[in-house]
């Protein structure tokens, strides 16, 4: 079972953002941090822009934040707006789908799969010295810091 | 988000078997009634009796049948056994990876969305004169089975 990777690209956009509240972030040092296509990105900050999750500052100066305080965007929210549906089976093609109740079951699952990143905001994420927020509050030394917190070489983080 | 086909065709094997729980059943109508190719189900059926959910019977007279009474298989150990894991993101290629709190928060929505599969047997599918138990026991007159119940000509189920 795998979400898709435009919803792994969504959501760490959304983690960045989270690391950066009290500032505009750009595209590319998005990608530079992640190591992300910036035309991939592109895609998927415009996409969250028209979901009301991102808003985009133009111009000079400009560049995206989050549309609301991390701690008002639930990851299922996301979830929600990025994958394209939740129908885990192609029960359209089966002839007993109608009568079927497999359907109804993976539903309620989902339901359940849902209600739990529901439960959770990008405020939500581990802040401190090991934590998602701080390392990345320290970009463009991302690298470095992961490779700090973990006592690594900064080469040995790829 | 999406379970395999592969977990499709399992589900579907287990479903077909749990509405003939007295007798065997063949591989030629499992595809027959569902319109799979026998080839895809061949495999499937190899590796539910490797995972103790089938039992095959050689011979001329053989066939496969569940390995436990259908209460006692739940759509959850199934999902187990047939999905490529559970990882949602592919986290590997993601350089914050081990400080993210992401991943927690999707391995938790995967045990609620496990647990509610783990709550239903392939005996809790539906019965009844819409029940897919009962339009598959009347396999091979499946397609005019669900017509009937549907009260549709039996040309128009595809």
């Amino acid at each position: 079972m795998r979400l898709t990777l435009y919803t792994d690209y969504s959501i760490r956009v959304l983690v960045f953002l989270s690391a950066h509240p009290d500032r505009l972030s750009s595209i590319a040092e998005i990608s530079q941090a992640y190591g992300i296509s910036k035309n991939h990105l592109m895609k998927v900050v415009q996409d969250l822009g028209r979901a009301n999750l991102v808003t985009t500052v133009r111009g000079r100066s400009g560049g995206i934040k989050m549309a609301r305080p991390p701690g008002e965007i639930t990851v299922g929210e996301v979830v929600r707006v990025t994958e394209d549906g939740f129908d885990l089976v192609d029960c359209g093609s089966c002839v007993i789908a109608r009568a079927c109740g497999i359907r109804k079951i993976l539903k309620e699952a989902t339901q359940a799969f849902l209600a739990v990143l529901d439960g959770y905001t990008f405020g939500d994420l581990p802040k401190g010295e090991l934590g998602i927020l701080d390392v990345l509050a320290a970009f463009p030394d991302v690298r470095q810091s992961i490779a700090k917190a973990e006592c690594l070489p900064a080469e040995t983080v790829t």
